[in-house]
């Protein structure tokens, strides 16, 4: 059976910026503001970090829930775990997520300054200094069977685009210009050359674009 | 957790019909071409009767790869289980799905002929004479926690929503007519006194209606 890699939930601004400039500690997505980009997943019933009871179950209900669907394990880069570069000066940083992580796999973080796994609840974070093909076996072994998630951020999936290893990607465009920042493509045309592709709008707002090869 | 009651791909035909006229065991619905309703679900990746690899995963996949997504049992009318009425005359009849139903959990056949439980595969088929609410309420214990799917036919979708039980449908528009037979609505606005709707078009042709409360 085939393991795809999927790319799934992944939002970027009308103009293709998936994160602002400067991302920091308080601001993970830099200039962006993060809610212009992802509150059509929050409005969601199955949206992970969801407390309350309530939440829409339309359109956009379909893709969050779909997020752990037959997922074994992610793959994501540095910048998506995390706000320090270079050498680890903080090995207690683990993440922006808190005690319970909302991946429950395994995660493989790429990363050219590895540091020891640990675990959080049922999500136990790797660190790999790998090429993306390689990243993928460790991360397919891992998976048991199921897909792979590819988490993000932007310079990652253009690292596994490029090496043609992405098979299926669901990307949320959100209707706000960024101008600046961490830009996934100059319009959804660009993955045109690879992939089956179908625009879906939905009432939110926000325009699902599905991918395919 | 909220176990949620769930119709899932049930597919009506553009003047609201969800199977033609004179069921037969040659013609499970009736004098409707199958194909007409759901060949939209066919044509997709996660299409649980598919055996060759392809298929789409576009937006019509997302449905199809829902249909067991956090499900636990189903729940379905004796006509869906097969074209015998009254009582059983055939009991080696076990369904129109062969030694593997597409379903791996319980299923609940509701019938004023019970017959004894029997297993194919990870599939096992209990019949029960009882209402709505009492087929919900076993449907749900042996679903470990997991939501109920409400499978249909028309006539069962029909009692459900009178006893106000279900909590959201999926229901895919094709666009073709049938003139006669189950008829589930005159239009999806029937049940708008109770739900939440959204409409999405898929470029198959099919338009998806989509309802929660």
């Amino acid at each position: 059976m085939t393991q795809l890699l999927r790319v799934q939930n992944f939002c970027v601004s009308a103009d293709g910026f998936g994160a602002g400039e400067g991302q920091t500690l308080e601001r993970p997505f830099g200039h962006a503001d993060p809610a212009d980009l992802v509150s059509w997943a929050g409005a969601t019933a199955s949206w992970p970090g969801r407390s309350d009871p309530g939440g829409s179950r339309g359109l956009d209900d379909y893709f969050t829930r779909d997020f752990a669907n037959h997922i074994g394990a992610e793959i994501m880069g540095r910048n998506k775990f995390g706000p320090q570069r270079g050498p680890w000066q903080d090995h207690e940083w683990r993440g922006w997520w808190g005690d319970s992580p909302p991946f429950h796999t395994p995660v493989f973080v790429l990363t050219h300054h590895p540091r020891p796994s640990f675990t959080l609840d049922d999500t136990t974070f790797h660190f790999l200094d790998a090429s993306p093909a390689e990243a993928l076996d460790r991360a397919r072994e891992a998976a048991g069977g199921l897909d792979v998630r590819l988490g993000g951020g932007v310079a990652t999936l253009r690292e596994f685009l490029d090496a043609d290893l992405v098979d299926t990607l669901h990307v949320a465009v959100a209707p706000v210009e960024l101008g600046r920042g961490e830009r996934l493509w100059d319009s959804p045309d660009d993955l045109l050359d690879r992939f089956r592709h179908e625009a879906v709008p939905s009432p939110s707002g926000v325009t699902h674009h599905l991918f395919w090869r």
